[in-house]
């Protein structure tokens, strides 16, 4: 993926402050029929190739979480673009006219590049760590570190500005 | 916070499988009104008291990656929940009847210890690093890992389960 971000012009590079402020665990990995060349570039590009065979994959000290999941669930996943470049903080993206700051953009590549799908899950078995899901935009073998229930009460952007 | 997580009944806990897999670099702090002991348990009862002047500031390196974002933009926000115990797989919130999986709670326990919130920006000073947000449930301090743009094509779960 490094070649896909070589420098553009406009574009900046963050030096020396991509410290270990925290770590993260992996608590599993993405399953998809997905590889680096031909992955898609969000989920709605997934959902219209038909998914493929998306699933999560927990180790085994992390299935017990998985504990009042059920098929149908709305879920929100992040995962860790582990191949994309942290020090780009103004990047060109292909598909647009002008540079952008990286918090204005989806890019996988940002200093803390995880990841973020909202999708259905469709299959669970707990037992062996397994949750279908409808689709995924990420590369067979994506380490995954979290799973949440999506809520529409706090998931969704309030719709009017409050009086500050 | 460790108090308010002493083991409950029925809650189960990990033990050695939180490693160092990938790092972390905060890009800054979120501000808040919420010390922990009066601290918001999500993001709509954050709301209801009145956002408690919530904003985000930047650290200086990473100033740069806000350039495109807008007062009145949807953003998604991760943040680090440096307080949480991170060994909790199976919980019992006090809200709850029961035990459930720490992946079907919105707890801020969890093995990565990573916060959601889909909230609206309602100012922005990119040269100081300040972007204003309608409201948070953090406390004032709480390391911020990534903001993205909220984006419905994506971050919208989908409607109806494919065909398997």
């Amino acid at each position: 993926m490094r070649d896909r971000f070589a420098p553009r012009p406009g574009e900046s590079r963050l030096t020396e402050v991509l410290g270990a402020d925290a770590t993260l665990a992996f608590i599993g990995r993405v399953r998809s029929a997905w590889r680096l060349d031909d992955c898609p570039k969000n989920l709605r590009q997934a959902r219209k190739r038909g998914g493929g065979n998306a699933r999560l994959e927990l180790a085994a000290p992390f299935r017990a979480g998985l504990e009042g999941l059920s098929p149908g669930d709305a879920l929100v996943l992040l995962y860790w673009m582990d191949r994309a470049p942290r020090d780009l903080i103004r990047q060109h993206p292909r598909h647009r006219d002008a540079p952008a700051g990286t918090f204005a953009l989806r890019s996988p590549a940002r200093p803390n590049p995880v990841a973020l799908a909202v999708v259905r899950c469709v299959s669970l078995d707990s037992d062996a760590g397994v949750v279908g899901i409808d689709a995924i935009d990420a590369v067979d073998g994506t380490p995954l570190l979290d799973i949440k229930p999506w809520l529409p009460t706090v998931d969704l952007p309030p719709e009017e500005l409050p009086e500050r």
